[in-house]
């Protein structure tokens, strides 16, 4: 159905004791051989200093081979979007995210975009998020309110990136992710696949699979959960 | 301005190694003697199962000599509000209490309840953010999407239950709780209590104090944050 459709939804940008996106370096370069993708076009509304943030991005793309432009300079936005190879969506804050993409009316286009022309996307912690159904899995405190949590739905589930292990002996009170999950769950009866950081989700054409060095868990819509393990065939989730 | 405002703020309904709402104990019986309240309608909405929540606090607060009824139970919610000696909102979700208060259009009768007869409102976790200007600085995951963030306005500043410091040593690359408090800053200029567990703000009128045996954080909206002591005085905070 989405034939077209390449994307790789990263947890994080970061993991421990790397570099920014480095231990995803090999996903990326895999993806843009495959796609002929020599220039990225950098989506920055997460964060609030674009310049600085795109630049970030640049210094850590050039020296793989990568151009890296900002969406933000650019005059036509639409234009930039339907000449790009391939956007990177940072994370950042996903409420701030999301509410900029409508303001600039990009939710159609992207999405438009991604699944019948196939422009490849990457995203990464907030840039996950709105990659997804809905920004109802995001870890982020609302700062800004966009005028709906629907999101680009690039694919039909949610996720829940930066996901942590409940900790064993907390003393807090505050709910664990894991209880956060289930209450998303139990109201929406739907799933929601917990990305451990240094883990991504491939999609390309219908099929969808987990790449990187850990587990990713995901919460099913009946309540229960379930352990996949590194290269796990997840394509079933794209016909939830 | 707010002559008959008498709010009590609770970080969090639980302490590590205390049962519900026992180190509230004191300031909630202190709270109740000073306003001859023996009677508290209970507004369980922030929870899914209403009854088994509203029997919670029952069996919490009946040994403490004080009949608790639900405001779930109540034929006509206006009416039971209007009348009650005190209201007390529980934690639970903060998107899907402020959804359900809208949804039932009380959120202008509690404010005026509040501000202008001097209804005793009592909150604790997510009954503590719906009480401030907005849930902007809520913990919870977005799972039920309000028609709005602006919530009760009871006092005109923000605030973050089950304030946490940030761990050293931590190797998870999601934001802090002080780095996402920062963003909310920096978006909207405004300050935010941080109430850590185990706290909370005491709103007599025009006068504001910390209560329990923990420090205060306050975020301020020049971006600097300072530490409050037990027994503070934050009237200040009520002019912002
Ligand atoms: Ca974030
Ligand atoms: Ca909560």
């Amino acid at each position: 159905m989405c034939a077209a459709r390449s994307l790789l939804l990263l947890s994080s940008s970061r993991l421990h004791g790397s570099n920014y996106l480095e231990h995803a370096r090999g996903q990326l370069e895999e993806l843009f051989r495959a796609k002929n993708v020599k220039t990225v076009l950098f989506v920055p509304y997460a964060l609030p200093d674009h310049d600085k943030y795109t630049q970030l991005v640049r210094d850590a793309l050039q020296p793989w081979g990568y151009n890296v432009e900002g969406l933000h300079t650019k005059p036509n936005h639409s234009l930039a979007l339907t000449e790009a190879q391939a956007i990177f969506v940072g994370g950042g804050n996903t409420f701030v995210l999301l509410s900029k993409l409508y303001e600039l009316q990009l939710v159609d286009l992207i999405r438009q975009l991604v699944l019948e022309r196939g422009l490849t996307y990457v995203g990464s912690s907030a840039g996950t998020n709105v990659a997804t159904r809905s920004i109802h899995t995001t870890n982020d405190m609302p700062v800004a309110q966009p005028p709906t949590f629907e999101a680009l739905g690039l694919v039909p589930f949610n996720i829940n990136p930066h996901y942590l292990d409940p900790e064993l002996n907390s003393q807090h009170k505050g709910e664990t992710r894991d209880e956060r999950l289930s209450e998303f769950v139990a109201y929406h009866k739907r799933p929601v696949l917990g990305l451990r950081e240094g883990t991504s989700l491939s999609v390309q054409g219908d099929q969808a699979k987990l790449l990187g060095c850990r587990n990713a868990k995901l919460f099913k819509a009946d309540g229960t959960t379930v352990e996949y393990e590194p290269e796990a065939d997840l394509s079933f989730l794209l016909k939830s």
